[in-house]
């Protein structure tokens, strides 16, 4: 960690299987993403950080080029252009309605300031990162098509920022806005009576690990098993993650505001 | 200047009252849009670099929010939020044409990678500029409201970034986009008979700047006068900088092959 900032940020992921249908292609779900600029808007949090994942824009492009394995031919470069393009666009939808619900949210484009070395962040200039916190903006960031510096390129996810930017920043807490309830014992998408966990500390969460859902649409970023991986680091340096449903009304709001809510928080002990 | 890139890059500027009615507000031309990505797409040059202006997007929204001037007071800040949001839109709209062209465009954020200082470029990560380049990409910048270290935020003009990328990577030539067919005795809105310089040496383009035309629409960064301003700076190190009509079908395409076309050369000497 090279410095902390002069707060600690409140990180907010947002998954892009809530704003965006999975199974379909380049279909946000708009309706969704105003419901929780709203909720964003009420909470009101100081320092806060949104990432948001690619959902149907970014992952079915990656994945129809090969993106996330680096340049292999050179045919591959329209598609690392289309990637990072259609994400703008998905990233536009939500700046849209995060303006108009009257958040000062800026965009800050992964791609434009961060590099990665086999497919993890290298480089990341954050000096524009931490005069918008400092100002009273809100940044918010996006899985992104970026360039790497052994592979050429690759997919670097929003789960991966997530983590980044709560160790680099030493965040308050890290808010994962998914489609699901929270962590279960088995995936809730198949099992018949999946049990949540409400608390997890890091001990139990590494035991229960390997009986966590894989995604089961189209991602090229490893699903919930992935975002655990991602996370762990962050949860051994003590900042706790609360795994919430953002498809689910007020669930969003409740967590960034510190109510109890449905969900699973892990802390490190 | 740091260092060197491998090859020279051309750097095209895209005016914004050429991609968008500069009289209307957000009103995007996405025929001309269409045409010049057809047009770069048949020049089909090598180390392109494109940064586009704001138009109808950019300044009337910088205009209504006193973006340039910085921050002076808290509501400036959807303001500055605003601006930069309604720039990703028509850069969004570009990059969608460029994209569909089959061009490998990526765009690059000037908000997620520059800092000014009292309005000029301080800080300006270029380190994945550099990378685009190498890789054969067409980097695509465009004015954008931006940090300033000083004033809070400012607004940075495309033409700004024009003039500072190719003194960065002395370029082999700026060709400037415009909508009207180059330089005149006279402002050629206005005047009845002007006449238009095929050519001024850098000592006559600076006894004829008083005569300039102002841009007449609602222009945040200065018009035709700016434009020369920004651009002394680049032609003094020996870049040459052609004015062409955008607005006019093939005069970009001919300027970037090298063609003979109307227009405005001006050399050191």
């Amino acid at each position: 960690m090279e410095e902390l900032s002069e707060a600690k940020p409140v990180i907010l992921k947002i998954g892009g299987s809530v704003i965006t249908d999975k199974n379909g292609e380049l279909a946000a779900r708009t309706e969704a993403i105003n419901r929780l600029a709203e909720e964003i808007q009420k909470a009101n949090v100081m320092n806060l950080i949104i990432v948001h994942g690619g959902g149907s824009f970014g992952h079915p492009t990656a994945k129809k080029y090969g993106i996330k394995n680096g340049l292999k031919e050179n045919t591959q470069k329209m598609g690392f252009a289309e990637t990072h393009h259609v994400m703008t666009v998905l990233n536009g939808l939500v700046m849209d309605s995060l303006v108009w619900h009257n958040i000062p949210a800026l965009s800050v484009t992964p791609s434009s300031c961060m590099v990665t070395e086999n497919g993890r962040i290298k480089f990341f200039e954050d000096a524009v990162l931490k005069i918008l916190l400092k100002m009273g903006f809100v940044p918010v960031l996006y899985g992104d098509a970026t360039l790497d510096e052994k592979m050429g390129f690759t997919v670097l996810s929003g789960d991966q920022i997530v983590s980044h930017l709560a160790r680099k920043f030493d965040a308050d807490k890290v808010v994962m806005g998914v489609d699901v309830d929270g962590l279960y014992d088995a995936d809730p998408k198949v099992a018949k009576n999946p049990k949540l966990y409400a608390h997890l500390t890091l001990s139990e969460l590494k035991k229960i690990k390997g009986t966590l859902g894989k995604s089961t649409a189209a991602d090229v970023t490893g699903g919930m098993v992935g975002k655990i991986a991602e996370l762990i680091p962050a949860i051994e340096q003590g900042i706790p993650v609360e795994f919430v449903n953002a498809a689910k009304p007020n669930r969003i709001y409740k967590s960034l505001v510190g109510d109890i809510v449905e969900g699973t928080l892990i802390e490190k002990e």
